[in-house]
């Protein structure tokens, strides 16, 4: 059973920190169309959010390769590879 | 001075409600992140969130092209369309 | 029957020269990979592909909301729009 | 000096069939244009050519992971590391 430690240990705290500024973000968006305010502006701050979204996740991308695929090796390492572009796959089609 | 009604005025409510999950999503991610779970699984969720606030922003255009652009005239529905050609520009780079 | 004017019609020189300039820009890219450069490079090389590749596509949407949208009225216009809606939403997830 | 081997080397034909294909692609494109083909037509055809790159580019990062993260150590392998999360953020962003 392993115990291990994530790739993004490091920077949990700042990842945490963005999260709840993108949650921030999200309710603004919402507080935007709750006042009907001009579509072209809510879609400024979409953007915005989708910025801060891909941001967070090519840090968790980065502490993947950095600590799960490169500390790993054999099967496991293999297995990690596939998901990392699996992963990546997702994020570019997203 | 205009008192338009907006171009997603008919689906606000619904708009409203996918804001309210997303930033319930967004929450589930930071929960993950909180509880070291595995880098790929909160990407997966990441990806989620990517695709329901695409659906959001797509949903915005609409209401724009339909009620803002198609519904001006002149001057102003040519600025509409410089507007709504900067957010789909930025959209599709996001 | 139509024979109307395409949106682009315009802007058809130009968007040729662009399409021009992509297909010499893909064959850079397979003279990189047959010559073994490094990987990194290629994909350099590849994202300047894409980004020249979204601005032909932005062109395309440009023309279609100002002369086919705008341009036309009743049942033809709200089937513009959705084509025009299918189309964003397409160029968005790729 | 190094003369080593790409990580793509196992898939170097497959990726030149690929791109001589994306490069046909691109040439069919700029054929509807000048026929005046529909825009919308002419926007399905392109973001199948960009579904077609982002195929390559997957590729590519895939060999650049499995090869020269994987097969690398020290100060070459961080550099590397640098070097695809970069390639991914591009690719993210484009």
């Amino acid at each position: 059973m392993e115990t291990e430690t994530r790739g993004y240990a490091a920077d949990k705290d700042a990842l945490l920190t963005r999260l709840a500024r993108i949650e921030g973000q999200v309710r603004v968006v919402a507080k935007m169309i709750d006042e009907d305010r001009y579509c072209i502006d809510v879609l400024t701050q979409i953007s915005a959010v989708q910025s801060a979204i891909d941001g967070v996740a090519l840090g968790l991308l980065d502490g993947h390769v950095r600590h799960c695929v490169v500390g790993s090796s054999g099967e496991t390492q293999l297995e990690r590879m596939d998901e990392l572009m699996g992963a990546v796959g997702r994020l570019v089609k997203s």
